[in-house]
């Protein structure tokens, strides 16, 4: 089958590979129907250093189960699925409380040694905790805001809850990636009177108006600070969803929190410490975040994607095929596109 | 009058100076009865550069209203009164979220142009938002657990509060200190199953034991975490109240959580940045706290003061009159003593 491996920075290849398979009798075999390339995967296409073996790359996925293992109970042969981006057994400790990105037997789609979703399928571990099964066929409509669902949407979801957006909350978005746009419409879904997007992208914070922004603010560093504080009667943000990821993302996230505000983050952090400890002490303010647990989060958010309130969809504004992926990260990189949704 | 005056590091002096009285209508002075060093005055005593102007030192006291300013209205001259380490109007925005450290027009005690505690008296400002009259006189056996809620003992409080410590939680303790003490005071109290402090203080950790510590780690660094792993089924803590300060110690927070866990700080940081940022990330680690907003705690841990439930004077372990004031930062800066009480 094809699928899309990287060698090294800025060096990633749709290639032919051994086709996917059932090892474990706890597997399903998936089918991709649609898949995507993250603002993650950019990190490593950026910065990996040269690797003869290769990863797997991908991690995001709609799908049709084309087999399922002898122990596989919740999930039938020709069922639609949402692939979360990390996968769960949904009975341990972490899985019972909500965090099955903890799962004691859990992994993340690819990562040395575990298939990618940039490609034509997918062996899926521990298939009942993982897979969620859609109540529509594969040529609906939906399939990219369903997609979204693996991990976009619910990652700026975990980033608003983490940062407690609720009813008359100023909240501030610090990035207007994929994942910042999913946090303007995961503060929109909860309530947020205000919501502030940080970005200097005239497109997407465009977009993010129309996804229900209402004020962007696009200096940079202390000035960003500044406006914000002006933007929210002086004092800054209750709630701060930090997505990019970089410490000076995360300084300003906390500098524009305000005292007792909390900071949600899920940009994959690219620094061994978090800045500007002392001010967060001082101003208590909480940050917290991190891998979101996308598995606890499709269920609610699904029937708000089904019934229209809410179109994550949007944050794609570019197709490919499997051959385009290199194409597509390149793209990606370039800030050509927003996010690339994969159709195999 | 007399008052503790810091001008360097370990030149503590108690000295003659001009009587502290009423300036703002909304000023009370207050006569103190009991005050204590904290061992957060140990960071100036150890740091502080040459100052010839000199600082007044202290934050916590429980003392007697001597006098009061015209538009003071909840307060009489001889109430005896807590004063909670930071002053606050009690109305504005932050106060009525019960954050009171971050009130607009507040301040905190024994810093530069405002009085300090270890002194015959004190002028406070914003009486009315600030002080907490008490229901018993100045002779009352139990003036030094209510010394305890301008400070220690709420500090110890915000940090389990922070830290989300609840019924059948498994809590740990970073700190030995008086604020450690109390932590575990509060975890109790709020009905953690099991405390497990970090301390290698014997004198201390047999204190934490019988304040309601289960458990010991005497090891530090990666042994520590290692035998908080072990003490917790292998996961780590739910809840860590982080009660130093230094970056090691919050790595040690940081590390000994478990997946999903909280760090509650109240140590005050000594470092610019929160260590292990990754780590807190991929396992979803939230990291809060800060200054205690002891005003907000009185009137919840009252009750269980006066009737006995909890005995946070127990970690005063050294009267000093106010001479001795000076040789009570060397007990306290060498270990030979917990926390001082200071009875001017």
């Amino acid at each position: 089958m094809r699928a899309t491996v990287l060698y090294g920075a800025a060096d990633v290849r749709v290639e032919n590979v051994a086709d996917a398979g059932l090892i474990e009798p706890t597997d399903a075999l998936v089918g991709v129907r649609r898949a995507a390339i993250c603002g993650s995967d950019l990190w490593p296409y950026n910065r990996a250093g040269p690797d003869d073996a290769g990863r797997r790359m991908g991690h995001e996925a709609v799908g049709v189960v084309e087999a399922i293992g002898a122990e596989v109970r919740t999930l039938s042969v020709g069922d639609l699925v949402i692939m979360p981006f990390s996968y769960s057994d949904g009975t341990c400790e972490f899985c019972r409380q909500g965090l099955q990105t903890s799962c004691i037997h859990g992994g993340i789609f690819g990562t040395i040694g575990v298939d990618g979703a940039q490609a034509e399928a997918v062996r899926v571990p521990l298939a009942d905790g993982t897979l969620v099964a859609l109540p529509v066929g594969e040529d609906h409509a939906l399939l990219p805001s369903l997609l979204t669902l693996s991990d976009v949407m619910a990652t700026g979801h975990h980033a608003a809850v983490v940062a407690r957006v609720d009813a008359g909350k100023r909240v501030a978005v610090v990035g207007d990636g994929a994942v910042g746009l999913c946090g303007v419409i995961a503060s929109r879904r909860l309530g947020a009177d205000q919501i502030i997007i940080l970005g200097r992208h005239p497109d997407r914070t465009a977009l993010a108006r129309e996804l229900g922004a209402t004020d962007v603010v696009s200096e940079r560093g202390d000035e960003a600070v500044e406006r914000v504080r002006e933007l929210t009667g002086g004092f800054g943000a209750h709630s701060v969803l930090e997505c990019v990821g970089p410490a000076d993302a995360m300084r300003t996230a906390i500098d524009i929190a305000r005292p007792g505000g909390a900071v949600g983050r899920v940009g994959v952090p690219q620094d061994e410490s978090v800045p500007d400890s002392v001010l967060a002490y001082f101003e208590n303010v909480t940050i917290g975040g991190g891998l979101a647990p996308v598995r606890s989060y499709v269920e609610e958010l699904l029937p708000d994607v089904m019934e229209g309130r809410i179109e994550p969809g949007r944050v794609f504004d570019r197709v490919a095929g499997l051959d385009e992926v290199p194409d597509g990260y390149r793209a990606m990189n370039d800030r050509e596109s927003i996010k690339v949704i994969v159709q195999p």
